[in-house]
């Protein structure tokens, strides 16, 4: 029985190593995606600062996957073991974030003043909502999959902070991101800034939401 | 004794992490041979859509490397230690996850819709069957090997699972494959869904697979 | 309390985890960005010679990220603890970590004698020099912060060591950063060299740098 | 004095860390060199096929890599702690194996069928030998840093298998690189044949190599 016990330990050590591994090879692949401006010679300044768009979709791409690595690392450091369930459903998360990255350079390449690709720009902002919205909705789902196997420890702080979060901040985040898709497909710029808003907002840590939220529940 | 112990438990620690980091970055690279639709317009939606078969050849080779990742995960931990031949082996292995990238590329290339190319897909299917063939392969031989060297700790609970998993999951899905790929040199699209569903079957934890055959010995 | 204190433990060990995996990815992309001569045949030689300013670029760009790598590992060594905060402004400094390869690619490209891209060096060179400055600023604010929130342990060896750091070699390094990238705006290829000069610099051991200052308190 | 032990232990880990990202990315990036025939259609089998000196170089490349990362794992095993020049010896090495894939890459092109490069094939075969040099020296200039730095935990056995390592495999292979990049300026193949055997030899565990020796000291 003990010996199950470490091996489960184990598994969580390699699940952890390996989302690490995944979530900091996305986040490092979206430079690739960011294009250098050709023949500019002495405009060079000018095309970079054209550019503008282009690097608010990198910085928003760049903190949505940190996002869910926050969140994601709060969560499995809730977690006393894992299962086989948790496993594969962990590894759909992954396929979302590992996934990510074609949007983001769809998104690039249709914001980019650079090779300009007039149309289009409201499909490509909503695609990469619905890609955000889909990795928070599976963030979700590991949680509550791990709190149904009781997974957690016990009632202990991390549980407890561990359900705030889900209750607080990813729940809703879930309705933002699909709102935000929505109006994305009529104002492309209008749904990059609120994926922008939602960005900073789930940043925020959980205590400063609760407070904003005036609850005093502890 | 006890130094050269630790020291081949610690030798086991550094395998597992450059495992997961190869693991983890051939499964996030695939990504990058998505191919964005170019100066696709306000017709960028449709030719998203038009990118399904892609979109599935993604997926697949996305499952795949996870499952080859999750069955080495239970391997090398159901281990004691590790020695020279097993790290050798392991090497091998992770040749194969390294370079499926490359087939998937190939495959996605002469399946996609956007720049299609007529001709090749049976080849192409064919080609990343047999690197499925070839990892799976390598994972039965690394188990077999440590069998035989006595690499598992003793006949706890790991190494039967460990055991059991080689003779009901490993061992026919090298068969499927091998008819897969075969398959799929007369009917490409037929190669790619039994892929799909060999990939689905080896997901299922062992207990489920175990079930089906209907075998109660525990 | 014991409970918690273990959580932040991990949660530094996962922090490390993914800075690490993330600075590993961003310095082992710069190879990507070196462009293959085309078509040079017998004069291949003479034409991967001629790269060189691409190369010492290459150079350059390895160098500042291993530099903030082992700055970066010896401030997290000292600490005893993360919090929400510090994580949050780690993200940032891997922010333009993941970044940096983006404006060393544009160096590259406007250094490179393969494909002459006649002016713009000066805006590309002040470009890379600004953010080798931003990553500078951001390990500083960490540095700080971490003293801020008493996140070291007490006044241990380690702490003393990181304050060192802090004051002999990152502060003045801002300094000579920023200098740097203004005369890269006016002298490129001397930007390019004191990024060089700057980085040997930071190499030394801080025991070397205190000699050079004339301070003996330990 | 407890305390700076556990640093130092604890450093040991990151730069482990570390390095296993390098290698692991450097290794899995050789794939991204592999060129997808275009517009084969029903060639496209033998067009696969005329690729066999890319496939290769590929393999050896791969190889190459996966034996340093062996022979660094080994030596920094056997190490009791790190100091900060170990560090940034390391780094240099990190620095080699980072740039591998640029020289392979130049090598898989000029070998290419696909696209053919006619000459320069010798200068891109003995540029690759250089890189491999270089790494292998690098490795053997960490393990004298560590022998004289007294890094070592003591007369331990795996100190003595490390130093067993460095004489009988590290050392004569330095000689046979520098000879297969000589033989490769004048006849390609014949260097990449050599690169090949070299690697077969040096994956050859150290006991059957001082067997064969005729050397039987413990």
């Amino acid at each position: 029985m003990a010996d199950r016990l470490t091996t489960e330990v184990r598994a969580k050590g390699r699940l952890e190593a390996f989302s690490d591994g995944v979530f900091a090879i996305a986040i490092t692949l979206l430079v690739l995606d960011l294009v250098v401006p050709h023949h500019a010679g002495g405009r060079l300044l000018s095309e970079l600062f054209r550019e503008r768009p282009v690097y608010l979709a990198y910085f928003i791409s760049f903190m949505s996957i940190g996002i869910v690595w926050i969140e994601h690392s709060a969560l499995t450091e809730a977690l006393e073991r894992v299962d086989a369930g948790f496993l594969r459903l962990n590894l759909l998360l992954l396929l979302f974030v590992g996934f990510l990255p074609y949007p983001a350079r769809v998104m690039q390449e249709y914001l980019s003043l650079i090779e300009p690709q007039h149309g289009g720009q409201r499909t490509a902002v909503a695609f990469f909502g619905m890609i955000l919205f889909l990795m928070s909705l599976m963030l979700l789902v590991l949680g509550k999959y791990a709190e149904r196997e009781g997974l957690f420890g016990g009632d202990t702080v991390e549980e407890r902070t561990a359900e705030r979060r889900v209750t607080y901040k990813l729940a809703p985040s879930l309705i933002f991101y699909a709102l935000a898709s929505v109006l994305g497909l009529i104002q492309p710029y209008v749904g990059l800034v609120l994926y922008f808003v939602i960005g900073v907002y789930l940043l925020l840590p959980v205590r400063t939401v609760r407070g904003w939220l005036g609850r005093g529940k502890s």
